[in-house]
């Protein structure tokens, strides 16, 4: 972390795939994890929290190969307080070349209960597990889950036996979002004058939204000393989620006359990362988030007329630049050229290489003929689903008319080709996506269960894309596909058949329940 | 106000009918903005401010309505710094039992070249207008807009010459969401320390949240000598909005040990109005959003065979019951009756008469027909189509037949009833939803434009409802119309029958064009 001697540098730890992944609802599949971590290196992010190797298979195999692909950042896994995890996590993240083991374990009294350790014994515990992870690893971090609710004295305990250790790194998790900005530095404070060795390590901050604090307490806990902040992308995560990276990261840059420390973050990627966050965890991002939601830079009307045209600076402290986003929202039309869809997508973060363009091309002329306007998210979303509609598929849509209205029940005529050859099939429903999946079934009876099914509106507009989020899970699996269309009935389809491609290529993650004590900091 | 007698108690002064009305697509109707004054007045809101007279016809009439109707709260109406601005304003707010006259004028160096007035003359007009509101209502409310960009020494003053021509209350807004929270304190504790006068008045705080730090500013006021935190629900309001009532309110209770200050809220009203506020403006709610969101109480279900099971405290700091969020989420089914819907429905703050209570049975059997579990989501969204989709209706659907799926163009065979007559027509267009509306705009030619139509969904699950949002504009007045179905397309209909409906009745409300100078604080 040659970082950290700059005093002014803050460490930006992203635990999108980790503590972001975790939250009810967000499960991303292998290959969303390792386009996000890519996406994240890129931004320049320094450690990426990659996930919980010893939680499944599926957690061990994407952090090994965020891992194996990283570039810069600094990989990180999560691991208990025991050394099998501890072990499992070195065996996922020894293939980056910097890696970090994060172990931690609750050390607050209603943890400790939990856990059944006394003081004494969870200090024999924390030394030997910290010691454990140094041996294997240069580059430790160590937590203190609920830091915020431990006693004063027994932190500072713990805290100078995980440095004694080995410790690097300590992060002083928030984990329930309780408190506020003073006491958030005043804890960094006291830690820093109490525990012998705190100046040779990295202290971190992990702040939780319960109370809409964490961006306040996560900057309070810099001003304080702490140097990494643990974030996610849309502030993800467990409950009201974690800090959003986009909010600290913006805060330290508009207001660094106050707050004299830098990142290493290109923020003009941001607007990029949260939409494709926003899609494969399926949490969409409300029009008044900060920094990225859709209304944050948009002004009453009648206002532009006043205050803005005269003076951006009047109501603006940000401009949509710096964090990706074009000035001009309406991308293209039905006229638009291949050179001129190419610019546009390295515009939004999408690099195509000619096979790539070729195939997006025809997406986007057959959008366009639907579709007046073609906006950023709509370009975006075609992304997303020119990534999930493979010609390589098993199953794919052939085929549908829906009949559907006020008189039920409403009726689907589908032709699926199944492994090349084309089968067709009439079904009914209670509503036109019941009566789809219903014949999907009878075409193709896969007995999985449906989790979840979600539609998000991509932009505004009777021609607007729809976005479908669909989760199956099948004897402990998740599979999860999205698709985006026009028409949501078609979307809905398509993005069921995605999951169940998903599912026949055996491309899906352990089922949560085996995340039990995965919870952290 | 006499309840800032009492040193620990913190006014609530709710600004969603004018700061979050404001924002971009959140426009109101009428009857909209009376229902939430009412509930936010039950809530115990101490200060609506209810809209800005001078605005339009619509808001006078508006601000005029919700004062007649008000109870506990003040009344509180908006006006620039000019006599016509704030006669207007005191027309439409005398019939409150408790009026309030807020007036503003931007302070800071770029408001001062906008208006063209130099330091003195900008202290004459603060001088007279505040004098002429003080002689229509004893109470009265003063902002320097861009308090946190205007010189300390200028804003001392000003705010100096305000509290001599009689405001009762000082607002100082953070116009641009830019402030952090150690200044938002030392901005309130150099305004008492050094204007003469700030003792015999109530200072306030008006934050906006582009930095996502709106609660802690709020917070860090109220800790410095503030005793009124301005607000919206759901954080609603231009760009990233601003505080968020539930956030501020929830801080204050949640953490009373180390923030001793009381409100006058009912908490356990939260959730209901939270809901309606996203229902009436067409934004919803993000999963991760602090007290409100959908996962806020929710945890990842390993977790909960854990720690929440073994002890709530252990990952939670307050309880769903605290907001009104009901434990059991899962409402009714198919077989529930009229007593359990009754009791079901007042739980949710709904008060159903016998009338109500059959015309909603009705439609809460016809939606458990076609879905498994109806939730709490489903029934609010319910109640919402019913207030909207009234028999006196001069457009009804009767029937409706639509044809979609991958083969275009999609046909949509529509049957109204016009002033009571049916009328059928057969169209065709891009999407399903497009040839509908082609066939409403057949039928009833209305010159209208479509502005914005918006889809949400109400619960997950291919039977679950979807909220569709519709605003038209005509001859410079908008018309909105919502509505809730299983399917989407009949959803959006109906919606739009709803707006055109309201065109008929005469009750829209001026474009927010009319609002130019509009924004404040």
């Amino acid at each position: 972390m040659t970082d950290t001697t700059q005093q002014d540098r803050v460490l930006i730890f992203d635990t999108t795939l980790r503590d972001g992944e975790q939250s009810p609802g967000a499960t991303m599949s292998h290959d969303e994890k390792l386009e996000i971590a890519g996406l994240l290196d890129e931004m320049g992010v320094d450690v990426i929290e990659a996930g919980f190797p010893i939680a499944s298979e599926g957690d061990f195999q994407a952090v090994s190969d965020i891992a194996r692909n990283a570039r810069n950042a600094v990989i990180c896994g999560l691991a208990r307080a025991n050394f099998a995890d501890i072990d499992r996590c070195w065996e996922a993240v020894k293939h980056a070349p910097r890696p970090r083991i994060h172990t931690f374990i609750g050390t607050s009294p209603l943890h400790r209960d939990i856990t059944a350790l006394t003081q004494d014994a969870m200090v024999d515990r924390i030394q030997a597990t910290v010691a454990h992870a140094r041996n294997l690893c240069d580059n430790v971090q160590w937590s203190p889950m609920d830091a915020t609710r431990t006693e004063h004295d027994y932190l500072c305990r713990v805290v100078e036996t995980a440095i004694k250790a080995g410790a690097t790194t300590i992060n002083i998790p928030d984990t329930v979002g309780y408190t506020a900005p003073r006491e958030s530095a005043d804890l960094i404070r006291m830690l820093l004058a109490r525990v012998p060795g705190a100046d040779t390590i990295t202290f971190a901050t992990h702040c939780h939204n319960d109370l809409g604090m964490a961006t306040a307490n996560a900057l309070a806990a810099v001003e304080a000393g702490a140097r990494q902040i643990e974030c996610t992308i849309n502030g993800l995560g467990e409950r009201a989620g974690n800090t959003a990276l986009e909010e600290v990261v913006m805060a330290l840059k508009v207001r660094n006359d106050i707050m004299p420390y830098r990142t290493g973050i290109d923020t003009t990627k941001i607007m990029h990362l949260s939409r494709r966050v926003s899609q494969v965890s399926g949490f969409a991002v409300q029009f008044n988030k900060a920094v990225v939601g859709k209304n944050a830079f948009l002004h009453e009307s009648g206002i532009h007329q006043d205050g803005v045209l005269k003076n951006a600076q009047t109501f603006e402290i940000m401009r949509p630049e710096d964090i990706g986003l074009t000035a001009k929202n309406i991308a293209m039309g039905k006229h638009s050229g291949r050179a001129a869809l190419r610019a546009k997508m390295a515009d939004l973060g999408y690099d195509l290489g000619d096979n790539q363009l070729k195939d997006v091309f025809v997406r986007f002329k057959a959008l366009a003929d639907r579709k007046k306007e073609v906006y950023d998210d709509d370009l975006v979303a075609l992304m997303a689903d020119a990534a999930s509609n493979a010609e390589s598929d098993h199953l794919s849509l052939r085929k549908l008319r829906v009949i559907c209205g006020t008189e039920g029940p409403q009726e689907a005529e589908l032709t699926l080709s199944i492994g090349g050859a084309d089968h067709f099939v009439d079904a009914t429903g209670d509503g036109p996506v019941d009566a789809c999946f219903n014949a999907v079934k009878m075409l193709y009876p896969h007995g999985a269960t449906l989790d979840l099914y979600q539609v998000q509106a991509v932009t505004e507009g009777t021609d607007a894309q729809a976005t479908v989020s669909v989760r199956l899970s099948k004897d402990g699996r998740v599979f999860t596909g999205q698709s985006a269309d026009t028409d949501t009935v078609v979307a809905s389809v398509k993005a069921y058949l995605n999951a169940l491609n998903r599912m026949h290529a055996g491309q899906g993650r352990a089922n949560n329940a085996a995340l039990v004590t995965g919870r952290t900091s």
